[in-house]
């Protein structure tokens, strides 16, 4: 295991399109963005949690929760700007080895499971780790089939399976980004370098675009808290 | 438009290993297999719909429920078997030019979306169709990259998809499978013929294998209903 100093750093803006003003929405009995930072929080990895939002206004509140608050300039919060261009003015701003990030729209990420990750981490020498999901389905890729041979039906189990990038929590190595932007090469990917990816449990990876996601990562949250003293029902035949 | 001749059927066997009696079990106020049953009841263009299982008493139950009793011998409720043998087996006594499978392991399947997949297979020509959910993330399989350039981070948006089977709804030319499954060539995704895929709103795209999958499912039920009348909650900043 590696001894890295790690920093996270939860992605907030307030202008969000889909779903508006988001991250200060409640989702069951907290806001949206205090879903990352109370798991963060619990992490003592972290050297430090900082939340990166153009809102001076967000940055009070999330101090109250606990987080740190970085500024980022009001033209990285543009629809058009990608993590690309936040995370490396806030890499900037903050010497480490990895910059984490942990993103507000997938709230059914557990402690465990960002624990896992961050251990995962440490035990490799990723430029770059990507959570996904990793889905057994036979799959299409341009009209054709990916995975699977016509020919043959074989239980889902047997199928390799397709890895999906969720944006919940994301693991760049400071040294290798920062090279790369300042070469003006797109450093997300990190091209050329060590790209990792950490399969997450398909209960914790919604990824809140449309209202219609708010809607079931809200069912999953208030089944996951009604589940344990229910026994189910059967219909009797 | 075709005037194709079409007939639902829906599998069911009791001896589901991961969720035990599965389709007698409760999902909100009705057990699973009333699910698919409903919808297929209230698409005219389904000359009939059928249940297939190996249970007599699940036969009685389902009958109940608006639907008729197809029973499949009990070999083909094994673990081993796969839709295949069951469907062939359906085929040889029912008569028509589309079979329809609706599959009560997606319970979140609206009506909505069965008629449009109906609507499409009488559109087509197809010897299969299958249903799918069209995901736009960056995708890996076998460990590279499938469907992004790791030199450009672009939204996801503009992100070729990758289209899993969902099981939700599948289209079968019976004289097709049947004449394929004669000459002992595995029929499911008709080799040779010609294949469509039907996109299904992710939100409807729920398989449910698993418990863990059970309770998400619950709680998107509940999401559905409880939506209507709820304003969302902000954060004050």
């Amino acid at each position: 295991m590696h001894d890295y100093k790690m920093v996270a750093m939860i992605p907030a803006r307030l202008g969000s399109k889909r779903i508006p003003k988001k991250n200060l929405r409640y989702l069951g009995d907290k806001p949206l963005i205090q879903y990352p930072i109370d798991i963060a929080l619990q992490i003592p990895d972290f050297e430090s949690v900082w939340v990166n939002t153009e809102s001076e206004a967000l940055g009070k509140a999330i101090e109250k929760m606990g987080a740190k608050f970085h500024k980022r300039p009001e033209e990285f919060s543009a629809d058009s700007c990608t993590n690309r261009e936040f995370t490396y003015h806030f890499m900037c701003h903050h010497e480490c080895d990895y910059v984490i990030m942990v993103n507000s729209t997938s709230p059914l990420l557990r402690l465990e499971t960002a624990q896992r990750f961050v251990k995962f981490v440490k035990e490799h020498d990723y430029d770059v780790v990507l959570s996904t999901l990793s889905e057994k389905a036979e799959s299409f890729y341009r009209g054709e089939p990916l995975n699977f041979d016509r020919k043959h039906k074989v239980n889902s189990q047997h199928l390799e399976p397709v890895e999906l990038t969720v944006w919940a929590l994301t693991a760049w190595k400071r040294e290798t980004f920062m090279r790369l932007e300042k070469q003006d090469i797109c450093p997300v990917f990190a091209p050329g370098g060590k790209i990792g990816t950490f399969s997450i449990p398909k209960d914790e990876s919604s990824d809140l675009d449309t209202e219609e996601d708010w809607r079931v990562a809200e069912g999953a949250l208030a089944a996951r808290l009604m589940r344990e003293n229910k026994e189910p029902r059967y219909l009797e035949i």
